[in-house]
């Protein structure tokens, strides 16, 4: 058994942990991160693809915006097609010039990867059964590597092992409660490299179900059709899914789709879910590992991101202002976010999907609820501040020990 | 049988039926008002309180704004209690100086019916087994009165009678198509003769369930509890009834309280109900007749006045400039405005009622609605619009020929 000592034991290398200890090396806040699957894994998975400025902000604080800098799209306006008509939403105009900003989570999951590598920091992949022990007094970290088993005793552990890890798994079921919401349909994905149909992206309400046109660049899309969950993969060629999507489009959009061989396609299904609380004695949830989202808001990246700030932040003050302030307040500044997050997505979801159980007076409700929204500055406003991220406070501290 | 012509057959003598007829007079178009019910009964009845500008003009435009003008109380704002905290809408501050007038639904009757009967406009009430009859075509309504019968031909028939009226209940099964929401619980309401808690209303959203301060004047308050249907108005004695409002309030509000004996006391189901088209034939659906919203949003009698709006304007228009446009638009028009307001209804109800089937995830999603619109100026202006009235276009018809 070989043992390590480090201030914050990472588990989990997708973007959450990443940035976090990107954020940590900066501040030169010692870290190590534990991931169960391979380094190409993790670089593979395709995720989301849409990012608040405050994301930008925060991989930009990081150290990790060149690429980003250089390949994403900043996108100053969305599209909702209903009744067969398109309609836009301003989102610069509407929020005093803010925007979002596309560029795939893979690109930012490399990007820190990347920096990972040329900082040289620790991180364990391919970890076997990871085990987190003690986090009400003095926690630490189990696992094996190569046949090699490991202890990390640290100060904390930021769980960022997304829904199905090993961290919210091992609090006590009294220390924990949950609420959760699960959609009766799922996400059939295509990514292909074709022009996007749209300079923007098109959400779909139609009577056929949701459709999404997406994008990860110029040359790349990313689409989406609502599907039943007991839809399998196989069944849908490309064909199918082109078709599909066309009846679902507007005229115009139809006749501007460019088709092509898909390069992933995949069925996900839609999910609401929040942890309370996100702190359990030295134990830090954040993103997935807490909460999850139905993809139709693009706030899961984004609320994983805020969850690291505040993290980061309290941890910072920790280390360099031996103040226990943030993290104390850790859970309920993220909850206070997150759940105006869920409530967008869930919103949304609600609004532009097609769902079996609806009466024809729910479908008039919310066919009326997309007239008043689309047709009112408020309610595009209400809209367009969720889109671009609602503001939130972060302590910024200056002087910092330059990183090791 | 006595035989009589007329114009229009006005179905009904509430608001929107002798508000039509008091436009209808002023124009110059003659019509008759068909009344099951007594002029006492109908002058009795407790209604709604809350008149937006838009119904404040028209009965200006009525000529029945002088009491109005003296008794009526214009409301700037409301309060929201959620949280054991009172946030205050700026309705005026949020749409550009609009208010809500209070004054009370009976008060416009009673108005109503005094400018008819100073104008000798011809009612009958006490109509026994009233009929409308062939409206496709060459309509007339048929009844009974002091077992004298009669019979009214007309141009057009004006369905003012409420949802339980004869009016929509002749038009033919596959003519008509309504939709329908029912809530799991109803209004319980009183009237007592004591000041208001409060100079604006104060809507409750509270772990007991919903509740709302309102008002008929500075000496007479009205105040509601959300009960379940079963409940009956006799197993809430007055003392019962103050207790579990104080319940339901803050603190302070709970100080201010005047308690007094009730000179009214009911429960009243809450129902969404929506009839399309609300035109067939030479027939028009108005108001109840049409359409049903929850109290919640005080939309109820509002919505009977743009309804009465555009079907004043309609007829004014086909008699004046023999154009049969508005008729053509009437349903539409309506429609759109109606929906909107189901919706906010819907919407209002939705958020601050207690649901005995809502999860714990949708009882967070309902507390970060409410707190994502108290906490943000676009979310408080949808609130804010929706209340004081969304705009409407109404044709304007100048040199009408004076009232006979």
């Amino acid at each position: 058994m070989e043992i390590l000592k480090t201030k914050v034991a990472i588990i989990g290398s997708g973007p959450a942990g990443l940035l976090l200890g990107q954020l940590l090396y900066k501040a030169g806040i010692e870290h190590i991160i534990i991931e169960q699957k391979s380094a190409d894994y993790v670089a593979a998975r395709i995720r989301a693809g849409i990012l608040e400025q405050v994301s930008v902000d925060l991989l930009k604080e990081a150290g990790v915006d060149q690429h980003l800098n250089e390949f994403g799209l900043p996108h100053h306006g969305i599209e909702i097609l209903t009744g067969g008509e398109k309609h836009r939403i301003d989102l610069s105009a509407l929020t005093q010039g803010k925007q979002v900003t596309v560029y795939g989570q893979t690109e930012v999951t490399k990007d820190l990867m990347q920096a990972r590598r040329e900082a040289d920091l620790t991180t364990f992949y391919e970890a076997q059964n990871v085990k987190i022990h003690d986090f009400y007094a003095q926690p630490y970290v189990t696992f094996t590597q190569n046949d090699q088993q490991y202890q990390i005793r640290c100060d904390f552990i930021a769980g960022c092992d997304g829904y199905h890890g090993v961290c919210r798994a091992s609090v006590p079921q009294d220390k924990i409660k949950t609420f959760e919401k699960v959609y009766p349909f799922g996400w059939l994905g295509i990514l292909a490299d074709v022009p996007p149909v749209s300079d923007e992206l098109i959400y779909v309400q139609s009577e056929r179900g949701f459709a999404l046109c997406s994008m990860r660049s110029n040359t790349r899309s990313r689409y989406y059709l609502q599907v039943p969950l007991t839809d399998r993969v196989e069944e849908w060629s490309d064909e199918r899914f082109w078709e599909e999507l066309k009846n679902r489009l507007d005229a115009e959009s139809r006749e501007n789709l460019v088709t092509g061989p898909s390069i992933e396609k995949s069925i996900a299904p839609l999910r609401s879910f929040v942890t309370e609380p996100m702190r359990f004695g030295h134990l830090f949830l954040a993103g997935d590992a807490a909460h999850i989202v139905p993809p139709t808001g693009a706030k899961g990246l984004n609320l994983a991101a805020s969850d690291i700030a505040y993290l980061s932040s309290a941890l910072i003050e920790y280390y360099i202002n031996n103040s226990e302030q943030g993290i104390i307040e850790y859970s309920e500044k993220c909850l206070k976010r997150v759940w105006k997050a869920e409530r967008f997505s869930w919103w949304m979801t609600h609004l532009l999907h097609r769902f079996e159980t609806e009466s024809d007076f729910d479908l008039k409700i919310k066919q009326a609820e997309l007239a008043y929204i689309l047709g009112s500055e408020a309610g595009q406003t209400t809209l367009a501040e969720n889109y671009v991220g609602l503001p939130y406070e972060i302590k910024k501290f200056e002087n910092l020990p330059k990183a090791s």
